[in-house]
This record gives structure tokens, C-alpha cells and sequence, in this order.
């Protein structure tokens, strides 16, 4: 995940609850079904903006976030690529890999490129897939949680891993890397409070997992609903209504079945159906809020544990390096 | 200089020489007019071929002539990119600051993958120039000795310095990067033996640096001269023989003015031209071969040099990341 600062319910939905469940998954003897790696794009940033200067408090602040919400870095080291040399050095021997023509091909930079308006493409940005190739390979990862978007990159990872292993057999060990199969998200995207498809910071219509009860209901009272729907008896259409959408999610199945019924017959109004939801949404956030309390104002501790979860990478990634440059007979001595 | 294995004369002549003139220059009061650094450039060489089994040997046998010619490894690092891993973050930080299009325009490139026949480009090729940029501004180059067809290359170098320096003031030092200049080499290139216009280890068309006076006598017998001067007595064209344009490096100026005299009123056979050829070069071998004789058969002595300056190379390369990191707040702890 890029450094974007405060994360809100996109990002929790969209990845970071997957993540967690991948992390503390459990196979039928008790152990853990995976090793689990979370990484702070930093670098990635770069592509689309060369500011700078907020990378930090935006690591610290989206961190904090994690570490309420579940990750675990006993569990998960986690860790900035910029403090993680051997990324560049792979993202480098990646590069050679693949032809560019094929990263022009790439549907979701194009997607990018057309919603950012971006006039002209760095070098760097056209190359991301591949420095998120390393940035998975480099930790042999076999399982990768990603949205419906991030599945062509995926693509291109695992045809980095099998050019890899063609070219460059280990003496011993033969193949050096695993292709790693995507894991869709079920919930990729959540729409905003305003209606529009997605919520996002830029655009100003989030739930923050920050966000306390009150402050979650004062937003929600503002959300977008079935505008059709104007006064509290009028029949409603659930499926055009954000509020709708967040109910979908974090209520109960029988709590939801009501809700449709009751909006579509005209029983249930907006205003008590936003309550419910803000109710709902703030029952999930409670124990992330609950562990929050001993990583917000301790940035100290939080950085103590992106630190550590450095070191822990560096021993990974240094590891995959040795192997790499043993296949590659590169700088042999 | 890319690890190419025992290097020719138009190694010499093109690049070699010139850096060593650079390392011994002194100023008035005795000092050295410049720090000199010379880089294997190994991860350069997978942009053309991702076959590496014979990276190492030609690591050895070109840096075996490096010193045979006259670097000095006390006064000139000599090291691989891939040892110092500083090259590949800084790589991927320059990647960033410039566009693929500029990069799609390098007439240099242009050139390489017509000439190499090469149907499609690798994203590592396409980005070369970036790598290079690195390379130079990692050491923070002032100047870069360079034949004529690099010099696309330093302004390349140039605009991302500018550019790094704009975006990413240092805190305390300002600028972090010159702006290198090129310094164009004198004789460029050498024809080869054959007549072709570039003398090449591919073309079979070399003297060696390593070569003796009995092989380079045995060579030169061989070479191309005036194919119109069939007979010893035969007026001859000095400027389309190639033997001449050895002369015309080799042969000390005098000299150099009777052979053209005698070739063209052809008093003097190309048997006797050659014979005095060959002699020039050797007598300006002597010394490289002399000096050879210490590395040669000694691979241990080269390696143990080649360690040696990689250790310096990372002093001076983690120093400017420092730098840059401090300029660009990546990382901040």
C-alpha cells in the first residue's frame, strides 16, 4: 500500500481486512497457513507525484491505522521499500526481463494515465509492474491479495518469475522463484458518501478508521440515499443508495434483509436507516478504535516497529538476493 | 566499460587511454587534477544479452588490462555495478524524473537496436541511460570521458541532475549533483584490420592489448590496405588504408609524414609500411605488456583489487545516498 496517510473504509475493505484474515489464518494442525509481508510503497508514490515531504507523516499516520486494525508485526514484518535496498537491485534485473512494449500494453497504467491526466509518463511510472514484481518476488510470495485492477500486474509478476527461473536456473535449488497466484478481494471498492463509485480522500467523501462514533454518524447523516426517495414514507430503491451499500457490509444478513424490505416498502426512512448504519459501521471500527489508543500519540512505538519489521525484510530479501546472484553468476568472486 | 573480456586497440585508443591521461593529470601545485572512478559495467551488459556464464572471466581479463595499460588502483576505484547496490536505488529514484518518451528518442538507441537487429526492447535497455546516470552521479562526475556516440547520453545525465536538484534541494548543501560535462576522446574509434569501420572482438578484426610483437607483426601482415596498390612500387591512397590510419596514431609525426610521402610516390611497399607499423604499436605495448606481467597468471592479485575498490565505490556511493535521501525526506526515522 502506497503511504496515503489516515486509511478509511476503502482501504479497510478493500485490502487491509483481507489482509488480516490472510495473516491469521490457521491450517487444521494449528499453524500458520501463511507468512505474511506488508509493504509500504514509497517508492511507488513517485509515479505520481514527486512530492516528498509528506511520505513520512503519511507512513506513520497509515501504519498506526494498520496496527489498529489487526496487523500483527510479530505475525507480519512490515516495512518502506526505500529502506529495503535489494528491491531496487531486483526491480533493475526485472527490467531486462520484460519488453517495454509489453508494459505500454499494461490496461491499468492506461487507466491511470486517463483519470490522472497525466500529460507525459515517467519512465518510472510505466516501469511499476515491475518494480512490484520484486517488490512480491524478492519475499517468494506465493498468495497476493489484490483488487480486480491489480490482477494484469499480477500477470506480469508471474511471467517476470517464469523468465526468471528459464534463464537463470539455481546451481542447487533449481527454480529460484514461485508465481503467485492472485487473491481477489470480495469487497474491492466502496462507494462514497456523496454516491460517487468510490471513496477516496481527494474526494473528500470518507469514513476515516479513525473516526470515532459520532463523528461516523454526523457523516453519515450527510450521505447520499435514493434521491427519488424524498420524504421518509416514500418507497426507496436500496440498490442505488450508498447507505444501502455500507449496510451491505457491515450489518448483520438478517439485520439487511429487513432493511431492503423496509426501504423498498416506504417503512423505513432515511434517517433512522443512517443511524442503523453508523450504529453498524461503529460496532466494527469499536475494537480497532479500542487498539488504536496505544499506537496513536506514540508515534515512537510505531516507528520502533517499522524499524524492526525492516530488519526482519532485509534478512528475506537478502537471502532471495544470494540466491538470485548465484543463478545469475552475477558479481561471482 | 561493459566486462568484454581481453580488450583491442580501439578499446585503447577510444576510451582507455584517455582515462588514464585523466587520472594522471596534475595541476600546477603537483596535486591530481581529478578523482578518478572507473566502473565494469555488468548490469549494463544484460541490455544486450541476458547470457551472464562469462561475465566474471571477462570481468578479470578486461580489468587485467585495465591495469596492465596503467590504472592505477590506488589513485582510480575499480569496481562492478552490481557490487555497489546504491546504483540500483539510485536508478530507481532517476527513473522517476524523466519521461519514457525522452527516453524513445535516444538516437544512440536507435542506432544499437538497428544495428543489433534486436526486435523488441527490453524495459531494462530502454532505461540504460538512466542506469548510466546513475553511475556518473553517484561518484558526482564533473566530467566523463566519452566517444561521440555517448553524448546524447551525459545530456541525459544532465537534465535529470537538473532536474533532481529542482525538485529536491538539500537541507544544508543545496545542489546535490553537478552537472556533468562529456569529454570527447581523441580517436574515437579505429578502423579494424579487415578495413570495416569499427575494429571489433565480433568482427575477428583486432590487435589485442595483449598481444605481443610477434602477433601483432603476424596480424598486421594480414591487415587491408589500398586495395588500387597491387605492387610494392604502386602510388598509394594513405587515406583509405587502414594501416595508414594506424601509422597516423602509432607513428610519431615525422615519421608519419615520410610514410605518406613514400606511400603515395610509392617508394615505400606496404610489406615494409606494415613491418613499420607493427613495430610502432609494439613499442607503445612494450610497456602495458611489462606491466602485465604482474597480473597476468595472478587472478588472485586482480580480484583482491577488484574488492578493494568496490569498498571505496561504497563509501563514496552510500555518502551522495545520504545526500539524496536527505534532500528527498525518504525514509525520514
Amino acid at each position: 500500500m502506497r503511504p496515503t496517510g489516515k486509511l478509511h473504509l476503502g482501504h479497510y475493505t478493500g485490502a487491509l481486512e483481507n489482509w488480516i484474515e490472510q495473516q491469521n489464518l490457521r491450517a487444521p494442525d494449528g499453524s500458520r497457513l501463511y507468512e505474511t509481508c506488508f509493504l509500504i510503497a514509497d517508492y511507488h508514490s513517485l509515479t505520481t507525484s514527486l512530492d516528498t515531504s509528506e511520505i513520512y507523516g503519511h507512513t506513520i499516520d497509515m501504519l498506526t491505522d494498520w496496527l489498529a486494525a489487526g496487523v500483527d508485526p510479530e505475525k507480519s514484518p512490515v516495512f518502506r521499500q526505500s529502506q529495503v535496498k535489494e528491491h531496487t537491485e531486483l526491480f533493475l534485473i526485472f527490467s531486462m526481463l520484460i519488453t517495454s512494449a509489453r508494459l505500454e500494453r499494461n490496461p491499468t497504467l492506461k487507466e491511470q494515465v486517463r483519470d490522472l491526466q497525466m500529460e507525459s509518463l515517467t519512465y518510472g511510472h510505466l516501469g511499476y509492474p515491475v518494480l512490484q514484481a520484486a517488490d512480491i518476488l524478492l519475499y517468494k510470495g506465493s498468495v497476493v491479495p489484490v483488487g480486480e485492477d491489480q490482477i494484469p500486474h499480477v500477470e506480469i509478476t508471474r511471467e517476470i518469475a517464469r523468465k526468471f527461473n528459464n534463464h537463470y536456473p539455481h546451481p542447487t535449488k533449481g527454480e529460484v522463484f514461485l508465481e503467485p497466484e492472485p487473491k481477489i478481494t470480495k469487497f474491492s471498492r466502496l462507494v462514497g458518501l456523496d454516491g460517487k463509485a468510490k471513496m477516496s480522500k481527494s474526494l473528500g467523501n470518507t469514513i476515516l478508521l479513525s473516526d470515532g462514533p459520532d463523528e461516523v454518524q454526523k457523516k453519515m447523516r450527510n450521505a447520499v440515499t435514493d434521491t427519488l426517495k424524498q420524504r421518509k414514507n416514500d418507497p426507496g430503491r436500496p440498490e442505488v443508495c450508498s447507505v444501502f451499500s455500507y449496510h451491505n457490509r457491515f450489518s448483520n444478513p438478517e439485520r439487511l434483509c429487513s432493511i431492503e424490505e423496509d426501504c423498498r416498502s416506504g417503512a423505513l426512512g432515511c434517517v433512522d436507516c443512517k443511524r442503523m448504519c453508523a450504529t453498524a459501521i461503529s460496532e466494527e471500527l469499536a475494537p480497532i478504535l479500542e487498539r488504536r489508543k496505544q499506537y496513536e500519540g506514540n508515534p515512537g512505538l510505531v516507528r520502533s516497529i517499522l524499524l524492526e519489521g525492516e530488519n526482519k525484510a532485509r534478512v528475506i530479501a537478502n537471502e532471495t538476493m544470494q540466491e538470485v546472484r548465484a543463478a545469475m553468476q552475477l558479481g561471482e568472486q
